[in-house]
């Protein structure tokens, strides 16, 4: 990988320091382009008319996507992000009173504030599966829970926002696998950073957005769906692009995943993504993978030797987040005196995991991309101030 | 108005005869800048860091849809479409067995297929009110039907796509008020090119979307929700931005129109259709209905003059869409003809209006906004073929 090449043609390099990444990373060239590009045509030639004549770039945004995570194109849906394509995923599947969804401590709110929903309007039961000794999801626990019946669902993330560590998905899946059980994985901070691969995972849905590690444009996202159980999940919404009137005079949902799209989209934003999902396939997401979680790695060692600095990540493996207090320092504002360096970071929001007891509640997030250098990360660790 | 200022700020005024404002609308050079201009900021320091740096822009488009409609700011959603700013006020009526819908013949297929959705899965009953002798909906024959009771929602659209005609929105409001039904407004073609209040027309619940009669990007759309009914609808999606986990384990929503919203976004294009509002509204709405709507029936009286030709459009009050056919000439070929001589026009499925069998199976949409010209009306009449 040349990363001065790959830092040349993103313009942000120049500008911060971004270890924000599992925020939104910073776009490369070939996809602001193809934003910018899409949207001048539109504004010549009309919306419409754009997106006919862009129909090819849009069409190669499904075979980009399916051939970045090893699915088919028909297995694929253009959502405007991550939440929305979980949502469409997740409130599509059939669950019935007593039904149970399991799950891991690590989730994120917006999946877990839809779980309680659907608890106390459908009666499903959610269970949270405690972690093991490493601090994921325990896959005994999980076995077992699976083994006494009743689970509708696992419904798991990936990388989680908070905790640098890496779910066990694949491990998960031939769980799920065995026990015949439909997988949602929330795959939102993995596209772009990690090897994802569905038919190793094993997963029946994921999702994804653009504006994470895959460096796409904000407000982009998809959703994958295995295609022998696309025609048992009925979306919870439906418009003329999803579904058409039969003669009959019943409708008929397509038999694609495009029946959880709908017909109105952002169209420069759905081509610059298949730009940008081509380009992290054309790196290769293995030698991604090895680069960012070894720059995190190198980062958590250096923050570590810092006095009064606390590395609060766990797991067996660990992705790109790093996460870390400081002695006496309050996140946000460590979070607000970097980015007067020129240090973009995050504060993860540890108190809005409601299952994860040992969340704590606020701290500062670094998340590294393959196009940080050394010299970036020192300069954060330089820029952490002494305990006070 | 100084149609050649307004056309002079819009860019593809110079390159094409735009008659598909109904589609998608040219957009002004400030709605284009202030995409591109936020685009470009994410790119250079980061989509988050962007966004907090924009967040007036970004929080002024509550402001400016609010003040085109006659609204109040925490009244507004941004929604990435009107479709789906529809979906989440439609799928958060709390149905139940035996509810029925009223609706209209007009009504577009992204809705009626919602309405058999819920027919289906809960025992709704749809009701279509037929048109009165000028084609619109009949009042008479909707207030006798809110009368027999069990009306739990009037659903109808302002402008259909393909009739031309402008339904009596006031008029309905004034009944369902009195009969104290719900009342959703799909206002996709209407906001931008009529003047729209929500508290003249009575709306419960009212759906735009940015990219047509309000020239603000694709992608973009906005709902609006009545405050004293908001704590009543529970939308269909919830996530970390819409609600919150309380202290007792359970979840709480929002307060304002933002619970139907979610976090990510695209926030260019939020920024962008705030500017295309406040743009509209700094023109009018009543210099601008009052322009549109005569350029569309002196369009009407001009193609009516050529032999073959059919003007399709009906009902008392007309919009600025006009559909036609041209005997001996299929509407498709026609489309793709005009295009060539750099004229945009759609072609409405009227094979998809379930509700309306006057429907005709394809007709030629002809949608004017305030910048065409005489001579661009002049450009597609000229080029209207002889009949076949």
């Amino acid at each position: 990988m040349d990363i001065g090449a790959l830092r040349a043609e993103t313009p942000g390099c120049e500008q911060v320091t971004h270890l924000n990444n599992a925020g939104a990373a910073l776009p490369a060239r070939p996809v602001i382009d193809a934003v910018a590009g899409h949207l001048e045509l539109e504004s010549l030639i009309g919306g419409y008319e754009a997106a006919e004549r862009a129909a090819p770039a849009v069409e190669r945004f499904y075979d980009a996507v399916a051939g970045l995570i090893g699915a088919d194109r028909d297995e694929i849906a253009y959502v405007e992000n991550a939440t929305r394509a979980w949502d469409m995923a997740f409130y599509s599947v059939p669950f019935e009173r007593g039904d149970r969804i399991l799950t891991t401590t690590s989730e994120y709110p917006s999946n877990t504030i839809p779980y309680q929903q659907l608890a106390e309007r459908r009666g499903v039961r959610v269970d949270v599966v405690p972690d093991d000794a490493d601090g994921q999801l325990s896959l005994d626990v999980l076995k077992a829970e699976l083994a006494k019946g009743d689970v509708r669902l696992v419904s798991i993330n990936h990388v989680p926002t908070y905790n640098g560590l890496i779910n066990p998905a694949a491990e998960i899946g031939r769980l799920c696998r065995a026990a015949n059980v439909l997988y949602l994985l929330d795959a939102c901070q993995s596209v772009g950073q990690l090897r994802v691969d569905v038919a190793e995972i094993g997963c029946d849905m994921l999702s994804g957005t653009g504006r994470k590690f895959l460096r796409g444009p904000r407000g982009t996202g998809f959703l994958y769906v295995r295609r022998p159980i696309l025609d048992t999940l009925e979306p919870p919404f439906l418009d003329l692009h999803a579904a058409s009137w039969t003669a009959s005079g019943t409708y008929e949902i397509r038999d694609d995943a495009r029946r959880f799209e709908n017909w109105e989209r952002y169209v420069a934003g759905q081509i610059a993504l298949g730009v940008a999902a081509d380009q992290a396939a054309g790196l290769g997401l293995d030698a991604i993978e090895e680069r960012v979680t070894a720059l995190a790695a190198r980062l958590r060692d250096a923050l570590s030797e810092r006095p009064g600095v606390t590395v609060l990540d766990r797991g067996r493996r660990r992705s790109a987040i790093v996460t870390f207090t400081v002695d006496g320092h309050d996140a946000t504002a460590l979070k607000m005196s970097l980015r007067e360096q020129g240090i973009n970071v995050s504060v993860t929001q540890g108190g809005q995991m409601r299952y994860d007891a040992a969340a704590v509640p606020a701290a500062v997030r670094a998340s590294v991309h393959y196009y940080n250098t050394e010299e970036e990360l020192a300069r954060l660790v330089a820029a952490v101030p002494a305990p006070a």
